[in-house]
C-alpha cells in the first residue's frame, strides 16, 4: 500500500535534512513509499517551496525519470545578521574577560544550538563551491569543523599538535605561532588527506594567522587544494598578519580594558552581490 | 493567511528535528503559521505517527491548549544492530592495523554520517534519563560528544590535558593511564561545570579505563553527578579494569596478529527488556 502524502513529506524532509549536498533519486523515494514517481516529484516541489519560503535552503531538483533532488543549506542575510548580533550580545558580558585580553567563549562553542548556527553560516558561504573536506587544528576548532561538515555533507580532518600512535604515519610542518612568535609543530596522519582534495580551513580564533598559515602549508605538503578559510572570531593584532583573505563571523578588539565585539567581514563577503 | 498543512508539516518536522528534547508549544506553531491550535494538534499527531512508523523517534505530545510536543530521538533494535554490523565491516580491513595492535579509525570518527549514527545510538540509550551535559576528554572523543549532545539537546564539556589561558581558572585531577601505567593530569575550566549537573561521559576508546576514571574523579571534584559512561569501542585489556558499568558499541580484540571486532555490550544493555 502506498504511503500517504503527509507521511511522505515528513519522512522526505527528515531524509533530505540528514543528507545535505547529496542527490536522492526519485526512484529511491518511489520504492521507499510504494508511490508513483510523479507523486514524489510533486512532493519535492512542495518541500522546495517550503524550504525557500522559510529560508531553510535550496532543494535543487533534477528533472526527468532518472532525476531527484539535493538539499543545499543556505541562509538569508537577515537571519545571518540576527545570528551574528545574538553572538555579539552573548559574548559581550564583563565576566568573559580573562587576564591578557582573552575572551572566554568555550561555553558557546560547546552549545549544539550555537554550533548549528555557526556551521550553517560557514557552510552557506561555500554552498556553491565544490568542497571535499573541512580541516581544523585541535582542540577548539573541532566542534566548528564538525558542524560545518554536517551542513556540507563532507568529512573533517583534525590536525594534531603531537603525534599519536593511533594515527599511523604522519607528515608534519613547523609554523610560527603569531601571538607568541614561537616555532611550533603540527602534524597530520598521512592517510587522512589525499592529493587533489579540495579543503576548507576553519578555526575558532585568529590572531596573527600563524596557525592558519601552518594548515595551508600542510595542504600544500599533501598536494591538496585550499578553497577558503573562515574563523569564528578574529582578534585584533598589532603587526603584519601572516595570511590574507580570511572570513570572520566576529571581530574582537582586545586592545583596550574593555573587550569590544563587532561583526566580522562575513556579511560583507557573503552577501556583497545581493546588495 | 494561514499556511497550508503540507507546508506546516515540512517546517514543523525540521523544527522538531533541530531541537530534540525541547518542548515546542501549540501556541508557538499556531502563531508561526497563523493556524488554529486544533490544526496544529492534528499536524503533531501525523508527525508522531510517521516518526513512530519510520523509527525516527517519539514525538511526545502534551495535551491541552497550553500543551505542545517534544521530539525524543530513539532507535529500534534492528536498525541499531545494522549500524553496529556496518561499523564492524568498515573497521575490519587489514590496512587499519597499526603497529602495537592499534586500530586506525580516525576517518570513521570524522565522517558526519557515521558520527550521526553513533550519536543517535548513544543518545537513545539515555533518552529517558535526565542528562544535563556530555563530558569527554580531548581529542578524539570530542566529535562523539558533540553528536550525542546534538541528539540530547544539551551542551558538551571538553576536559583538557593542559591548561589554556583562554579557559580561565581550572580544576585538575591526576589519573593513571591504564595502557601505559603513567600518571597524567587532566583539567577542566571552573566555570564549565556547575554543582549538581547530571553528566554523561563518552569517549572513543577504552582500554584500562584510567581516562574514564579520571573524568569520574573530575565530576566528583565539581560536585556533579555521573549518569552513565559509553564508549565507541572497548579494547581487550589484560589486568583489572579501573571502572565498571561502561557501555560499548564495539569490542576490539587486539591480542592476536589479526584484529577481531565484535559488537560491544550496547545491544544487550539497551534492549534487554524488549526481548
Amino acid at each position: 500500500m502506498s504511503v500517504r502524502r503527509s507521511d511522505r513529506l515528513i519522512d522526505m524532509t527528515r531524509y533530505f535534512l540528514e543528507r545535505p549536498h547529496t542527490l536522492v533519486t526519485l526512484s529511491f523515494f518511489a520504492e521507499r513509499y510504494a508511490s508513483a514517481k510523479s507523486s514524489i516529484s510533486e512532493d519535492m516541489a512542495i518541500i522546495k517551496r517550503t524550504f525557500a519560503n522559510r529560508g531553510t535552503g535550496r532543494l535543487e531538483t533534477i528533472p526527468g525519470a532518472a532525476g531527484g533532488a539535493l538539499f543545499i543549506p543556505t541562509i538569508k542575510k537577515g537571519e545571518a545578521s540576527e545570528i551574528i548580533e545574538d553572538l555579539i550580545q552573548q559574548l559581550s558580558t564583563a565576566d568573559r574577560i580573562l587576564p591578557g585580553g582573552y575572551l572566554y567563549m568555550s561555553d558557546l562553542l560547546s552549545d549544539p544550538t550555537v554550533l548549528k548556527r555557526v556551521g550553517r553560516l560557514i557552510a552557506s558561504e561555500y554552498a556553491d563551491e565544490k568542497v571535499d573536506a573541512i580541516m581544523t587544528v585541535e582542540t577548539k576548532g573541532i566542534p566548528i569543523a564538525q558542524s560545518v561538515a554536517n551542513y556540507l555533507g563532507v568529512p573533517f580532518i583534525i590536525v594534531r599538535h603531537d603525534s599519536k600512535i593511533t594515527e599511523g604515519s604522519t607528515i608534519s610542518v613547523n609554523y610560527v605561532s603569531g601571538s607568541s612568535a614561537q616555532i611550533k609543530k603540527m602534524e597530520l596522519s598521512k592517510r587522512s588527506l589525499k592529493a587533489g582534495t579540495r579543503v576548507l580551513v576553519v578555526d575558532d580564533y585568529m590572531k596573527g594567522g600563524g596557525t592558519l598559515k601552518g594548515m595551508q602549508a600542510l595542504i600544500t605538503e599533501f598536494e591538496a587544494e585550499l578553497i577558503g578559510t573562515t574563523v569564528f572570531a578574529e582578534g585584533s593584532f598589532t603587526g603584519h598578519r601572516m595570511i590574507d583573505n580570511v572570513t570572520s563571523l566576529l571581530s574582537v578588539d582586545a586592545n583596550s580594558d574593555e573587550i569590544r565585539i563587532q561583526p566580522g567581514n562575513y556579511l560583507d563577503k557573503v552577501f556583497e552581490q545581493a546588495d
